[in-house]
């Protein structure tokens, strides 16, 4: 593992080679050893010899490199499979994995999966597709442990040993009513620390944390996280147990959301392909709609300054402090917007917090504006005015821009704390109001509170 | 779960009123159907109320909730035990809790928890303290099921009945040698569905992915989500089976990473408590030395105006257009560079892959920048000057800008993929290299560009 770059490389050239000189029996010894994600990270860079490697793999470890290929990858192999191959693959199979794939396929694709697919899994991957995006129902599995309450420990054990292969896990077996209703559930450490003849009702834990099929995706994986289990039962409105998400799931969908919100941040709408995935043009559109909405709103700070031109013009020295006024402010900005978003999307702020936020940024920008304007003060006189001989750079002037200074950072902190807790509050994803649109925003604050000072102590 | 803000205002109502009216066995039954972590969140809002509430949980789930707390409350908790207490609670945690807490107490604290766990449990801790911050070895447990190769599955499962209460994890067990040398690993779930004289050599699986002590916690984790294992085996130089690095612990550590990212994206160096549990100071201190030094960087940027300065007051209007060029360069900047430092972080990008990162942001950049000139042509045209009438702009002013976009985008975009793959090379954080790194050097680039062009084109 973590393998080094040469490692790599080394290991790639040596699967080249046996794929020219027809080694198959050499290539799967080398094969054979790896982890199914580093065998399928391997194929992404074969191309078309990715069809000869993976059937040189014994059925369980192809099922594995199947699942963690790119959708690209498996299209291209199922293309490949005859219908008896591709009914093995299938089969092997956990279900949650077969629908990420089926989601992925085109609808030719899909056909072919589901007339291959036996009829009960047919059904539960058609159930599953039911559900939205996002869903905790659409990452679900069906395949789970189910025991009822009269069992002894023992059954239950027989009924583990002779399901078991089929199911995603064991490690958390749920108790159910006739009814499917769910009524418990205990770890396969408590049925193995138990006496054989203890009987369920009596030793499963009731206090159960379940979640709905339409709960959001993300929020049943923070909550998984938060209490350390290993998975959590999904129930339906009727409170029947329907499916059950696992704990490797919920790391991914995790990992997803933030990739998500960093992009966000960033200005992009969010992309699920990795960055060397995806094409040109598609990276083009999720970047352009911010870059053309926060470029016409940027115009409004060319305006403001467009009114005090004439101020400019008879202070020209006032317009060389303005990238260095306005680069802070958004700054600031967006140090106070982003621990407020991570604050937001970890569950450590709420709303109902806004006070306690604005508080804190309130005191914070204080002290870090009075520092800047400190600085600032001794930049001016010592670098600008003695070094530089700047004689434009005059004590009112420096005035001015060291008052500008910390007002600005002030206000900064104060939209930048505030706004994402107002776009959580009336519905919308804090995580958009981050950098570039607090930036926008406080530059033509800064320019204004500038423009303000400016004529109030150089009469301009 | 998923407590809505109501639901828990009015848990807490009733706590306080319980505390309030002495009626302890009512507010007991109200706690015990919660999880550990829900009631922990509570006590947090108990102040001083918090041991008197902790001593009405039964033991163990006394002991589940203290791991919860924040080191804060778990201070004034043990400062508030009875040495009975202390050791009652010490010996229901499991070891890398102990190691946790130990961390985070002040040398006193330290010295009485130690004298109250037993030799073994104190032994353990003082191996994994001297572990550096963020390696494997600080965040391991040496609490796992070791079982020998030649045992049966039944002395395995007797094993596991025997000594199971006390480990972390049962779910994997590692098969060692006299010399504890790692051999192998197996699942209870390949225990329990394998037949009961099997042997375990014969049964464990000899693949083995293994850490060592001092890899990169982030690494580890990252590599537990990839291969979507419940536990990780840690080994020293010498292959020696130390501790197991459990799937909880290394989701609490990939948050905690993203977390820092984010931070340092946003220009603050990274802290490690909730925002609204750091002092106003330390989130000073955290901000203040990124915003210095940019405000300090920004200057040259200040610098290029005043150098161009007598063509800025021949041609005022270009004034009016730097923040829109500025900002619009920064954004595009940043977008690049925090795709390329997630992928980075996602493993999904190398430096050897910086010329296919180039050229596709190249391109993109093509596409971005001609598509901005063209919608800001458009609005220079029809907005500034038919609807504003500002006959200031020209065609050849509009040409100015128009072209300044087009440059400062392809620069910010190469600046932006660029930078955090140069600065993972040689060893520095690629995260640092975000947004506010990137728009300082973009500002002065994109007004170089912008005054090139009006000299060129407007001849000033």
């Amino acid at each position: 593992m973590f393998e080094l770059e040469n490692e790599r490389t080394e290991l790639l050239k040596k699967i080249e080679d046996d794929l020219e000189r027809k080694q198959y029996a050499h290539l799967r010894d080398l094969l054979l050893p790896l982890e199914a994600a580093d065998i399928a990270a391997l194929c992404e860079e074969m191309d078309d010899k990715v069809p000869l490697m993976f059937r040189l793999l014994p059925k369980e470890l192809a099922a594995e490199v199947f699942v963690e290929l790119d959708s690209d990858e498996q299209e291209i192999l199922i293309r490949s499979f005859s219908n008896t191959e591709l009914k093995e693959v299938l089969d092997e199979l956990y279900l949650d994995d077969t629908v990420d794939i089926v989601e992925e396929m085109p609808a030719i694709v899909v056909k072919r999966i589901l007339q291959h697919s036996d009829p009960d899994t047919r059904k539960s991957i058609n159930e599953i597709l039911k559900y939205p995006d996002d869903s905790a129902g659409s990452i679900m599995t069906t395949e789970f442990v189910d025991l009822k309450e009269t069992m002894t420990v023992e059954d239950a054990l027989k009924r583990i040993r002779r399901t078991g292969p089929d199911k995603e896990t064991i490690n958390i077996c749920y108790v159910i009513d006739d009814g499917r209703h769910l009524l418990g559930l205990l770890s396969i450490r408590t049925l193995l620390l138990s006496e054989e003849d203890d009987v369920i009702h009596d030793i499963m834990q009731t206090n159960i944390i379940s979640v709905q099929t339409l709960d959001d995706q993300e929020a049943v994986a923070r909550s998984l996280s938060k209490y350390g289990f290993l998975a959590l039962p999904v129930v339906d409105q009727e409170n029947r147990l329907v499916g059950i998400i696992t704990v490797d799931d919920a790391m991914d969908v995790l990992q997803e959301e933030v990739t998500e919100d960093i992009e966000k941040m960033a200005a992009m709408l969010p992309s699920d392909k990795p960055y060397l995935k995806t094409g040109i043009f598609e990276t083009f559109k999720a970047r352009i709609p911010w870059l053309l909405l926060l470029m016409i709103s940027a115009t409004f700070t060319g305006q403001i300054i467009s009114t005090f031109e004439n101020a400019l013009a008879a202070a020209t020295i006032l317009t060389a402090y303005i990238p260095m006024l306005m680069d802070t402010g958004g700054n600031c900005g967006s140090q106070a917007s982003v621990s407020v978003i991570r604050g937001i999307s970890l569950n450590e702020i709420e709303f109902s917090d806004l006070l306690q936020v604005i508080w804190k940024e309130i005191r914070v920008a204080v002290i870090c504006g009075v520092a800047l304007s400190a600085a600032n003060f001794v930049k001016l006189m010592l670098v600008d005015r003695l070094l530089f001989h700047n004689q434009l750079v005059t004590i009112p002037v420096a005035a001015v821009i060291c008052s500008t200074m910390v007002c600005t950072v002030l206000c900064a902190k104060l939209v930048g704390c505030t706004l994402p807790l107002l776009a959580k509050k009336i519905g919308f994803d804090p995580a958009v109001m981050a950098s570039p649109f607090i930036t926008t925003i406080v530059d033509a604050i800064s320019l204004l509170i500038y423009f303000q000072f400016a004529s109030a102590i150089l009469g301009l």
